[in-house]
């Protein structure tokens, strides 16, 4: 079995509970994620050796996140310690008109002021067969940035495929870089990228160009636009979303490997019970796809879209499914009945 | 920015957690709620002066009442205390095919007993541009339905406009009298009803009309009917509501202001996360939309039906959207994105 | 009031909370129930003389049972004691595309080796007009199997109408012996059985016919095909189950007396708040309708399938919804208006 | 074995959980007591057959309230209904130096204006040998007490033992009667009566006697006194209690027979987990030592300390003790073992 | 009533339960609190007009501070808005031989980066009697320094009394100054100090005494060393904990007012519900004492002991206990009667 | 660092909150636990390479207890799967005068039916350097009796010191062998011995001695006449539990190695937490000084009854103090002081 390396950062999540905003609430439910954190769980269940590389700060809630991680069968060997602080976000969770809300309180992180030549990257990716980072930590600090960058450069010196998720959000980027300041550089060196068109073009300084995702055949065009720009490319992956509600979601995919683009039927999600990862849980599916001695692009395409489908019916940051239950929805369609 | 003064009870509320019927409940959820309090928390979130007037007992129960109204930013200036309980509901929350159900416990409540002459009316509307009631503060015991005569009469003397949600609940008005008997004399001070047409003529003791709110044309005539009887209203609106099921409603509204007739567009609410006081929150919208210096009537039905709506997915009595929630549904539809 | 026993196995039912998985569950919601039970439960709430007929282990989860037994207004008087165990059924509330999940760990029960000559049917029966058993009995042990024979036998010596619901688990009849060994000589004793078409000839050992239940005509020579086998067999009914999703489901039912089919219109159910135990509950509204003095083969089918809708609604094992309630869903549609 | 019937009322009793104090709680803990269901529950606890006498509202709660009753083995046989609803009392649990505090909401609830006439006390009495009031029942209500001395003169008339629990409370006794105006009559009746000397001479309108407690010798001459007014009292008994704390309390008993006075060693109790409702084990303890055939005024006192002891560790209104608990506590002492 | 202003911090308090340490908890109670927000709520309790000045984040966890402190009856009149976040303190409660632990997460918070001239505190203490600041808020950063440093010297200039608790943690000043570059100058304002005498002397860069607090005859001529320093110094007040366990705690009190040294008798608390902000507690029963028109030094001191002691056995950060309360601990020992 | 292995069975644990008892409960709190599992996490929190032998169900529940061993830094590396079920226990907390319960559900489990020759005891010991069991395998199953013989046969040929804990318990051994039929031949590998001297004599077929603990000189020819039974006996340890009440306890400990007793002071410990698994945390202690570069017997007895306080104070089965917890309560005394 290949290993799968990811490496990010693992917050303290606090949630309210039963649909109350953050005004009504005399308590959160505390549990551990981060996008690529996320990914490593997923692919844990699915049987894939995983590992997370972080930092975490050398107190309580940094030993309780290392807890957690370990307990997701996820390795946690070469994980460093320092830092002033566990990053934490606040989760109000919506309900059909009135969506959810994060408060972001992860500045001062122990990954925000991580530094080069600290995290024996050699090492880490001995064995590796796939390295994983997202759009989420170049977007923390410069300091994270450039550790990302280090990162890549011995993953690719050592032959790891490396794997990227966009994963744009407009609260972060604050410290006085654009993601076009930073992304360019670093998406050099992925050969898997996950994200939607405009966002990937943005995120290199292009201009937008206003893809219809509903006609697959006018796609092709757009992605190798993008895949022009770096040669090392050999997939890209576009994750659906039609948010009807904060409740009811649709869910399909897009898989594009130069040659063929491989699209997944868009699947109806109600209720939801909790989309924070459910973008994590999709990436998870395509790299377990790619790890798959049976590489098929229809397959994984199909297996990231019920993975991403069957995380928003679980609380917290990270599918739990395990392989088989992802692999029956992918062959059968939702039949709701009890398993006994 | 005007101030708005409402009168009227607020209750402790008990209510049974995840949809557990009575007999299923080995603890109850405790908040505090009540019609015209409800509006007074809706308007103090959009950032209107708001203040309730009542009496409480003097116990820890009626501390705690306090104490949330101080929370909710309404002024509890000018309550009175005494009277032997705080009056309770206990509220069973429904689903699907099982509706919702309420066992009042409320009489013999502070307000019950209230007496004319105890409340410093002329010191309460001194500043105040709007004072609301409603039809549950009548319908609790004549005394309570003497001293709403009292405030409205001086509330009039006063300049002071005056709205009424006509809140008709056949479990209350036990006290020997029936709407028709008290209501009519009220309505003359009023200049703002909130309500539906048949039960305002069943109010004022006439016949119903059987108004069909899906022909907006044909109503007019219905709503000139009722204006007719009142020379001092001046707008009159209704909440319509297509109730599908406990956890599936269907929300619009009316506005007419004897010259033209307003609509908003009728909006899908599922899942409903507790529907009591969404009335309440269409009530607030209403008079948030009468205080604006840029009063406009369309305005007004479109944030009145968004509040209405978004109360829907929030636990608890009252609306604890913002000004700036409300109006990000009244431009945009559903999103259910997670703002982050 | 005509009184019905019932006849089987009652669980610790743990069930995790809010969709939790299994593994994130740190405490479990502790329930008691089993389809017997629950039918003696339904028919309690209905006014309708309840007994359950069981053995409990002597220890302090055997009282907790019994208590709750008691508190259900179901008579316990001819329970008896002993055995190793009270059986355990771990339950995973699954939402959307997530079905729900159960791990029985209900093997060496007290009921599993209750012993034939114990209990003292003739005490039992006196004054019952019903007997109720499901194929879950059977399906435990030999000597489960054994003594649901011996009470068959002595209720139709008594004159005792017999009433069994097939209830197939596939997770059950572990000991050696299959439906068919078993379940065609324990039914020559009923008169009235819940289950579908394809589940009945299985257990008698005969091919399936697969029935298409969405065309009403073509269904009784299936029906007579069944009642051709057992002479005493008067009823037999189904309850037609279209699985949309875990949080989507759609009830019908049908009522065949040889003569004539009988009906329900199939009704949506969204969201499922608990869907185990409806089954329990449909077949509480059959036994509800046979016991009336007014007999009335529609009303019956029509009850059963509110019954079973209502069921949906609530957490737990069994139908909590009283006669008024299941009859107010009969004669209207949903309403979802709160009672007050 | 003897039944032992009780009269008076059940409430809903709402509390606070772990030492929050009423201004501080979102959620109140639901249960259900009263002074004589309480001794209704240890004497069930002990295997005596026990009845419950008292007025339900008919509504959800009263319903609640019946299934409680159901559910702790007592029999709700001549329970009516009817009345404006169920009393209510508030608790918040005190610790260490801060007491617990009870609000009362407990008027105009079913008990207070049950009418005389309306219970069938010849068929409650059928078969009972004993029948336990307390000076709560009195205390509510005129209604209340006028019922409280019919059901006494049935059931002398019938010869049933007569026990009585003085238990004055200072927030009751508000319809305009004292005391003394009503309980030297109805005591008349009464064989055995729980309380303190002071709390027996001010009930029947006499001077404090202010007896020594520790002094065992001095006693008989003020018990004396009081049997002197009630020529048909056999026993009377006392709790001592001396309160350290909130949390640390220390309990005897005294059991006198007119000829000899029986002292129970005094116990140290802490932490106190719940002890409202520990007078009520006491006289449990007393009234399952009269209906022993081996009746034992000794044995009857420790068993009374030794309940009254149990009771302080356990959540709720009553004691869950079984008879082996108490008798263990009554032989040993505290051990603190686990049981395994 | 005389007015009382305090300035500093109020965090959210994320607080584990039923005595879990922090790697089992899979929740965390949310309070808010601070020192000197703590004091302003005793303050309030007792019916003293009480306000509270800070800087908040203007998000969502700011704001619901301030309705915490609006609940409060505490005036937010002059809070100023701004800043990165709200400083966060995790709390694991201890028991026993276990002490509580406290996880500081508070750099970087609203207050921490205010700045000089932005708080208009002639408006601040128009009215004000007392201000009240804690040597908290110098030890976050040298801005939260700078600013109550411009307090005091407004307060001064405009006659207000100022009281100061010393409140020295050692996980505090981190910014690069010690208690002694800072705390000289600001305690030449301090009319009122409470701390015990070594810290007093340890913040001046004075030697420590070593006093005997048992020796009361002792004392005065240590308290006179410091009161040398600081002529505008009136009393001095020191807290005597004597802490057997976490779950057992000795608390005494001295008042000093340069003439005589008045003592309260030191009392048991067991168990300790929340020690956190006990010493909060008795600064506020301190300051209580001084603003009574009635000042007596020893009612004074045994106030503060008393409200202390009651602080030990409520949750959260400050003392809900109300000045009846209190009061009856002073007059009377502990009772734990239950007050009904 | 040396590495430790346990064998032996993990359970689930279902335990009932805030002290109500098994009636009252309807949830309970989950957590995993088991006397040798508890050893291996006390091991694992003070640094040591812990690993855990057993065998687990195939299920979700199996499942869940291996990630909790994997949370708490446990190998799993050497877990083998399969049998019918998890072992359950019931936990009822006691209070004061109400001792703890326990119902064990824990027959036919994954280890009661383990076979010779399945687990890898070569592999297992590989690098190992203690192997630690208790008596509890052995009282479970022949099979698991069997299997305990194979592996300390196989670890004594390899060099591995062998621990065990004696740990009788009354309800387990009812496979039809006693204790003295099946511990001499185990004990005979065994060179650390924890356990009071009559258990060890009983269970060896000998006469208890009635040794008097608290004269420690009276001790070693005591212990001497045991460990000429066992030559390859090296040291005796004895846990010294006073049980005052199930809140309060005192606990001391001796330590023997032929030449000296050892003996660490008794402490008190109130209130208890939970007293569950305190043994365990004592053998940890045991363990943890053996392995120690620095053995040294009196450290090794002191670390071991600190280690076994502070697991009073902490919820669970196991101990979650850190090895610098455990050492700061063995050089002070009880602080109390809240670490800030």
């Amino acid at each position: 079995m290949q290993k799968v390396v990811t490496f990010g950062e693992i917050m303290l999540r606090l949630s309210t509970e039963h649909y109350l905003r953050f005004s009504q609430s005399h308590s959160f439910k505390a549990n551990y994620g981060g996008g690529e954190f996320n990914v490593a769980v997923s692919l844990a269940n699915y049987g894939v050796t995983s590992e997370f590389v972080t930092r975490l700060p050398d107190n309580d809630l940094g030993k309780s996140a290392l807890m957690e991680i370990r307990r997701q069968n996820v390795s946690a060997e070469n994980i460093i310690y320092g830092g002033e602080r566990l990053g934490i976000y606040f989760l109000e969770t919506g309900a059909g008109l009135r969506g959810s809300k994060v408060v972001y309180d992860r500045n001062h992180s122990g990954i925000s002021d991580v530094e080069i030549g600290v995290i024996d990257w050699k090492k880490v990716f001995q064995d590796a067969s796939v390295f994983h980072w997202s759009g989420l930590t170049p977007a923390i600090s410069q300091n994270a940035a450039d550790v990302c960058l280090e990162a890549v450069k011995v993953a690719k010196g050592m032959g790891v495929l490396i794997t990227t998720d966009l994963n744009y959000r407009a609260k972060l980027w604050k410290y006085g870089k654009a993601p076009k300041d930073i992304m360019p550089e670093l998406l050099k060196y992925s050969n898997v990228i996950l994200g939607d068109l405009d966002t990937a073009f943005m995120m290199i300084g292009k201009d937008k160009v206003n893809p219809n995702y509903k006609d697959a055949d006018s796609l092709p065009q757009f992605y190798d636009l993008f895949f022009d720009q770096y040669p090392d490319l050999k997939y890209m992956a576009t994750t659906l979303r039609y948010s009807r509600s904060a409740s009811h979601q649709q869910i399909g995919g897009i898989f594009y490997d130069k040659e063929k683009l491989y699209t997944a039927t868009v699947r109806e999600i109600t209720p939801v019970v909790d989309r924070v990862g459910s973008g994590d849980a999709f990436m998870g599916g395509i790299i377990y796809g790619l790890v798959l001695d049976t590489f098929d692009p229809q397959y994984t395409i199909n297996f990231a879209v019920a993975a991403c489908c069957l995380k928003h019916t679980i609380s917290g940051d990270y599918n739990l499914a395990t392989k088989e239950e992802v692999e029956a929805l992918v062959k059968g369609g939702p039949s709701g009945i009890v398993s006994r």
